[in-house]
């Protein structure tokens, strides 16, 4: 149970309707947690219990391949959500790992706590909804241009539109995420640097 | 503007929480559309203006590379909505084409009837909620599946899962979904067989 998040109330004001009254009950259903660097909050193999949101720091989620290769799908900033959907939503095992990138802080909701809280205030339906569009735009995008792009285009497209994270998260995660070697990706940056 | 439809009656009450005196009024805020096989829904370039909920036959939304191959990225059959999502959140041009694969009926929501719809009726925003957290888990699995599994192991995962559709879709749709080329689905089918 947590007292109070400027950065969740902000973001809950964005996309929600909610009343100022509501604020605090609403806060009651989260859990704050600390994480160090690199350390796990989800292990393939786990159900997934919790949807997290990002207060600082930053998140990835990947999985292991069969030859025991990472490969990074996300990476979650400040006030972004982050979860094996489906394994949350079916109560089923997780095929990925969500990994603490850097020293971050996690406010987090339990699957039964997500529920309670939308049959406790049906206007947070309408600020999930929003989350989950976004997230579901995003995601359609994020194929085309895994197939469409090359991968120097995909950096390109990935440094102009979120500069922050470039320079944030370190190279062999990037280099996963946009399916490269770390060699190739650092010729790439020289490229694109000179 | 619509007056029944057994199919989405169906899907809202499985989804949403919605008391039968009200269903006449949402219904009244879509419209329905019969296209024929091959019919185009939506064109690369334009602006998308409607969210297609199929109650009968089988869409597929695809891109077209610089080379001018398809690639296609999504089906639709009975009860699943489609659109390109972020050109419909953003009002931006889409890079998507939406087509009819066979006689496809469509109920449809313009982005401003659906804004109007959950303004006027806010339970609408629990279905919609689910709607979009389902696509999304969906599309979390499917970006894991595309880079870790053969084309192979794709194919038969998504036969076991959705044989409807390997008999359904014209193969080199099919192909084009899975990234192969027809030649080497026709070879996956005959393995299977066999």
């Amino acid at each position: 149970m947590i007292q109070n998040s400027e950065i969740f109330i902000q973001h809950l004001k964005k996309y929600g309707h909610i009343e100022p009254q509501q604020i605090s009950g609403i806060l009651s259903f989260f859990k704050r947690t600390r994480y160090r660097k690199k350390e796990s909050l989800m292990t393939a193999g786990q159900i997934c219990q919790e949807h997290f949101f990002v207060e600082s720091g930053c998140l990835r989620m990947y999985f292991v391949d069969e030859k025991g290769v990472e490969h990074t799908t996300q990476f979650a900033i400040e006030s972004w959500w982050m979860t094996d959907h489906l394994s949350f939503l079916n109560q089923s095992g997780t095929g990925f790992y969500i990994q603490a990138v850097e020293k971050t802080i996690v406010l987090s909701l339990n699957v039964n706590r997500q529920n309670e809280l939308l049959a406790r205030y049906p206007e947070m339906e309408k600020y999930f909804r929003i989350i989950y569009q976004r997230a579901y735009a995003a995601s359609q995008m994020k194929e085309m241009y895994l197939q469409d792009f090359s991968r120097e285009e995909l950096f390109n497209h990935f440094y102009d539109n979120f500069p922050e994270f470039v320079q944030r998260v370190p190279q062999y995660m990037l280099a996963s995420y946009l399916g490269i070697t770390p060699e190739y990706l650092s010729e790439i940056r020289n490229k694109k640097r000179s």
